[in-house]
């Protein structure tokens, strides 16, 4: 596992390519040496994918384990304790880089798969191996694979090794994601900045100009007032709710964490449905003018804004960002010039049945591990895997990853818990029997 | 003209205090030359102002000519043509920094004073002279030095070589400017930049509250929303209504020089009251979140403004300032902190009254000069000249600068035309005997 960590596969760095190969390389050289076989790199135009697969039982269920080797950049490198690409343990955790995200989690499955077959010679399922070199850039060159490698990867289910517990104080499991899409707007007033006391009151100044059409995308009741911009949103049903309710959620305890103050949740939406299945447009930053020290009497003639919205379940990301980009277009008033920008892809949300087979087995794991079922909880943010296996090869995903979300993912001093390589392993081992279990009868894919 | 030209008096910037000190003692040493008494520099904690005078003319008037010998920084120098402190002169203008503000058009008064004395061995009005060296930083010790030199400086009226002709094609006269407040503020809704899945629907986005804290600041109308803006401000009156009503002012040729679009006028009022005598609340500058290139799906905790006001005639600048700034505390909703700094100073308004003699004699040189009278414009900046010696002198300014406005005041490739020079020069010596007899029987100051 550190060997792995200690390779700086930055997958968003093209200084990194060499890296990014080499971690390719040691997981297809690592996945034959516990005992997988068909290791192969695939490579669609992007960082290679590793696939391996052991497919030795017969009758039984054929699991996809998914994982990810690339990691973020490890900037601001000043603020690390340690260097960000030596794993250094301090108080039975590993320091590095991509050790919650996502090498820590990816090597518990390889140990459970390494130990099961060294012990018993055989696994109780088909296993088949995608682990993924794009994650951290958006995964681009997934659908491809997918599309092009659908009967090497077709199983009865995708088990995720990427994510993180909610808190480490809950047993818990990831049953859907919010989707994603990207857009960007310029408004321009004049051809260059201007005089604010020659121009001012003649000419109209595009900072305030694009302040007021961001001000116009939510409502006095901090709901997004864009229209068509909950198309197709599937609201939350009695499941979804009585999954909220099961969960004792300390909501100032949660906001003084961040140091953030309450009230700003939609009216009327409670906090986890708007963390967790509603859509919300933010605005992820804003540029005009000036923004050095002191005064500048400068009257900006232009002013841009990046917009992300994440996405509920049955909305579709083309959909929304065109509602979006219609809402501007009529918001942007006719003494200033708009130009949007729509950015690729984008997915869509995913929930995963309450009565998938494979997310019982894991229930089950979870009960005979930690004495106690666990919580349907959400992941507010967006994995393209589950919204592209589901679309390309039908398959519905569980999330299995024992790395907590205080885990410093995709900042200084990221680490992993020795103790969570150790749940991890041994949720795992108990998983691989009981996703036997559960498909038994219904025979492989 | 060239040798003061060439010293690169760049106030803002502390590696060219030098240059500062070379400009000043230059000018001293000139003054001298042409034949003024008691050059000095005086200096209260800033760049020194150089004084001098000629007092030989007993009943006669006494003018305060005012000028500023620092100049812009000549950022960014890749956009010269000619290096900016080695004056060029190609097709009838000289291209330097500072060429027409304000080293060219206080050049014109200092020649026609040397013609004048080395023709007729005296003046007709008596003399006093300020030419100041922090114009472009504030005039931070103005006020400082107007305080403790009054006597000094004690005059019949200000007549200033710093400012520039409206139009090229207009005869015009300044005979107002607005005056200027400044703040800045930062709204903060989390401890540090958040992960928008995570945390998108429970945490407010600092940039979304910030549009919308500068949107509540016009009204539909483009009309500023503040209550208490307005306070103090005297609405135009009939000779302001008749001198904008006497222009002939191309509303749509002026917008389009700059590519801007119409409309942005606050509903109402008329285009040129707007920029001349009408206050503006202006956003000259807006930083938040990210602003490089792609996505990055980060939800900004903190965002800032900058904001400047221009005010109308009767503004108190630091009333308007404590307006703007309970506003922004109103606005501010309860789940984001807000910090306000106000600037420091601040300008008043300034109009020079129409029937001022020192006002009808320029009125009867421009006549005599160009063969008709000249219009009454406003300047919609700020000259913190006027109102500072106003208030500690009780003094009224006049401007007679020849300089033209599309001259690249500011910015790269600033010129001033040789043209303007003569124009310049032959418009003082034709003023100061006008200036004599406007104040004949009146007795000096």
């Amino acid at each position: 596992m550190l060997a792995l960590m200690r390779i700086p596969s930055v997958s968003t760095d093209p200084a990194c390519a060499g890296a990014v190969a080499e971690a390719a390389a040691f997981l297809r050289d690592h996945v034959t040496r516990i005992g997988l076989q068909g290791a192969r790199l695939i490579e669609e135009g992007g960082n290679p994918a590793v696939y391996a697969e052991w497919l030795g039982a017969p009758g039984a269920p054929t699991i996809l384990v998914y994982g990810h080797y690339d990691v973020q950049p490890p900037d601001p490198l000043d603020l690390w304790r340690s260097p960000p690409f030596e794993p250094t343990i301090r108080d039975g955790r590993v320091y590095c880089r991509g050790a919650s995200d996502d090498k820590g989690p990816l090597w518990t499955a390889l140990a459970a798969i390494e130990a099961v077959l060294a012990t018993e010679g055989r696994l109780p399922v088909n296993v088949r191996l995608l682990l993924e070199g794009e994650e951290e850039v958006g995964s681009r060159s997934l659908a491809t694979i997918l599309q092009r490698h659908a009967a090497l990867l077709r199983a009865d289910v995708l088990i995720s090794a990427d994510g993180s517990r909610w808190r480490p104080d809950l047993v818990s499991v990831n049953t859907n994601s919010r989707g994603l899409c990207a857009l960007e707007f310029t408004v321009e007033t004049a051809n260059e900045d201007l005089h604010s006391g020659r121009y001012g009151g003649a000419v109209a100044n595009a900072a305030t100009v694009l302040c007021q059409m961001v001000a116009s995308l939510h409502d006095a009741d901090r709901r997004v007032a864009v229209a068509g911009f909950f198309e197709g949103l599937r609201p939350p049903g009695p499941q979804d709710r009585a999954a909220i309710a099961a969960i004792d959620f300390d909501e100032a305890g949660f906001l003084g964490e961040i140091g953030a103050l309450p009230g700003a949740v939609e009216r009327g939406v409670n906090m986890l449905e708007a963390m967790w299945l509603r859509p919300t447009l933010e605005i992820n930053g804003i540029t005009s003018g000036y923004s050095g020290p002191g005064t500048k009497t400068v009257l900006p003639h232009t002013a841009s804004a990046k917009i992300t919205c994440r996405l509920g379940i049955g909305q579709d990301p083309q959909v929304v960002a065109a509602a979006v980009e219609r809402h501007l277009q009529a918001q942007c008033p006719p003494y200033a010039r708009l130009t949007v920008r729509r950015g690729a892809g984008g997915a869509r949300a995913y929930a995963l049945p309450d009565d998938h087979p494979a997310l019982l087995a894991v229930e089950r794991m979870m009960l005979a591990l930690h004495g106690e079922r666990p919580l349907h909880v959400g992941v507010g943010g967006t994995l393209p895997i589950s919204s592209l296996i589901k679309e390309h090869l039908g398959m519905e995903t569980v999330m299995v990853s024992y790395a907590i979300s205080d885990s410093g993912v995709h900042a200084p001093n990221e680490f992993f818990r020795l103790s969570s390589f150790d749940e991890g392993m041994a949720a795992w081992t108990l998983l691989l029997p009981e996703l036997a279990a559960a498909y038994a009868g219904e025979g492989g894919a």
